[in-house]
């Protein structure tokens, strides 16, 4: 179950760096790429979930063993999303081709958005293939960046140099709303490995009795 | 574990019609309120998913009670999210507050999009107590109506008639962005419960072997 929430979340990296290419350089291919790779992303979850509940079903594990599947039921929900906002991202560059999504002023911004939710969901990646928490730690602090970047998007559009159409404004909204959401759920991915290596989830006094 | 559901989902219904209260009339007590009870939601919505996890160690159900714990824990993070979305739509009501939120002219779009959720949140309260499929099927008729209120949103903005200030495209961009993902949520939960009815989860030749 571990190789293939890896294998996803690397499908997720690779689709996110697309997303973020064809959205910044206005690259029709690479945004059709990744909107057509969802469905294998979609597919891998859908894989990953019937392989979690078989071995709910037929190994009925108990204490950590049952914390480790339901997490993995609910870092592969968090997965696909993270595929849907990468598609998401996509579709604005495609739509918008050729033209750029982004107005010059927000270039910058959207250029460390998906710099930083690159790095994020590469980091994911290692950090489910070595469980290092300090990795962990260090996806909240690119979470923080990515917030503040959102935050400098929106402000810059509130300005009065903002001199966006109606049209640049809703899909720097909702592209910056997309990296956001995108972030945001490495960074649950992040605290359920964390969780998973700290915590008690099955309380002492509530570990099954049989 | 229904009737836990039951109360989630008529926590959020009631949340979602707080919040499009407030975001349509400016009602910043209103706002307040709904923004508060996002955190019992989320209580709610952890006490519900620790009974779940409880009984997966407890009482190690396979076959269709195995789908229907899994399945209840994937609904309460579908209703944990919408309880989510009426909190950004309360959020909007108090930012702006003691103005609307929404331009004259997207007010009857706004206004329909809260009379729709709010419905849809209702019904999908009566399809948890009654396993009644044809409302399921009405939740998903809702659906199309939200999607297409949310298109009108987006062209009137991006029309020639459009002279709102950039603060009233993003705030609408963002606003019909959270009302169509609370509804995506109630039909997500709602082919959910289709499927628990008529579906195989675990297929035939998967049956735990226990």
């Amino acid at each position: 179950m571990q190789a293939r929430l890896i294998e996803l979340a690397t499908l997720v990296a690779d689709s996110i760096e697309d997303a973020s290419k064809a959205f910044n350089e206005s690259d029709i291919t690479l945004a059709e790429r990744v909107i057509a790779g969802d469905r294998v992303i979609d597919g891998a979850t859908a894989t990953l979930d019937e392989l979690a509940i078989d071995i709910l079903a037929r190994q009925q594990p108990v204490a950590r063993d049952l914390r480790l599947v339901v997490s993995a039921l609910r870092m592969s929900a968090s997965l696909e999303r993270m595929g849907d906002m990468a598609g998401h991202i996509a579709q604005l560059a495609r739509y918008r081709f050729p033209e750029k999504v982004a107005r010059k002023s927000l270039r910058p911004h959207f250029h460390e958005l998906g710099e930083l939710t690159v790095k994020m969901a590469r980091q994911l990646v290692r950090l489910l293939e070595t469980n290092n928490l300090s990795i962990a730690a260090e996806i909240q602090q690119e979470d923080d960046k990515v917030d503040a970047l959102r935050e400098a998007v929106l402000e810059r559009m509130l300005g009065e140099k903002w001199k966006g159409e109606p049209m640049d404004t809703v899909d720097a909204t909702l592209a910056s709303r997309y990296y956001e959401r995108f972030a945001d759920h490495a960074v649950k991915i992040a605290k359920r490995v964390e969780y998973l290596s700290d915590g008690e989830w099955v309380r002492p006094q509530d570990e099954p009795e049989v």
